[in-house]
């Protein structure tokens, strides 16, 4: 099976465990406690790719990133989003004029947002 | 175009902007500001998506998202990596036992860790 | 004049900032962009804090500690809170049993919902 | 007992834990875990300030900010810091030109390297 849509299938486990018995699954756990806890772990594991990086233990940032986007997965999830979503807003920034040179456009309309 | 490979198309654009003109490439800029630059904004783009799902606003939710998901990517290519090294690492957890279950022993284990 | 009460002085800055002219004070600037600029900060300068802690340079750990607690104030002021209202909480803590405890309390029941 | 002086109260409370017995004292536990587990409770604490703060919730963001700032003691004491080294910072800065003043011009000068 290829890797490609590992998120995607990722996703599905984790809209598979909405409900599902807590004690037998961690996604069921952290869903059942709620918003405020399951964006604590997007917050948490941004925190540990962070200093996986600042170790520079490559094997470690690949781990930590791995969590940091499955745990993106199960906020997505609380939301009702997917992947999917996310994917298509990268896309259509791609499409319309190169992600890279909009980024740049957005930070300096940001950036002069801060000055003023 | 499909949207499934959209991460590896951009981690493409990612490297083929470093070393490029600073001026003209926001990535490229990023990526010429250093390592604490380009992890300081994986830090800020989650607590943008927190700040968007406490809003409930689903449509930034998934722009926060695909700002942190793009930030990723070049924190990755910052270290020699690629989003295909993350979607190895969450195949492999998914494989080896359901990584739902996986996830659950692992928190259990860390649980179990810090009560000690 | 004593260091003692910095935070408390700093917070009466923040506070004669308010509405001052953005074009001359950082402090009306970012007061100004709202809610979510100043939050952000927040979470930038807590990732600058450990940024610099990994880097185990004692002098940086000292200033971006310095950056966290100073837009803590500024947060603090735009909910119409101040330095004193976080003192007296953690005094009150401190003085209930020992804060100490108190955590270890609160940390192993938060360990226990997280197992259940 | 005044409460003005309570992070410096804390941070002697902090300073005596180090090595205390680890099943007795959540400092000693979360100090013996090492540099990575305090810096988490950083990033973690932070990110809970800004979920009680889009909340909206006074009496949360006292008690997270309580968290926050116990936690960068905590961080702080790791590295043979105290408080009154980050006061001393904020006087020094309040000093030189007025806090404010400052943090804009460095402000300013971040954004002009960020735009270059």
């Amino acid at each position: 099976m290829s890797n490609d849509n590992v998120l995607q299938r990722l996703a599905e486990v984790v809209e598979s465990r909405r409900g599902a018995d807590p004690e037998r699954s961690y996604v069921a756990r952290l869903l059942a406690r709620g918003e405020d806890a399951v964006l604590k772990k997007v917050g948490e594991e941004a925190t540990e790719v962070v200093m996986a990086a600042k170790d520079g233990d490559r094997a470690r940032i690949v781990a930590e990133m791995a969590d940091l986007w499955f745990h993106c997965l199960v906020a997505l999830a609380h939301y009702g989003l997917r992947p999917e979503d996310v994917f298509e807003e990268l896309a259509r920034r791609e499409g319309l004029s190169g992600l890279d040179e909009k980024a740049a456009r957005a930070h300096d309309a940001r950036v002069d947002a801060e000055r003023r």
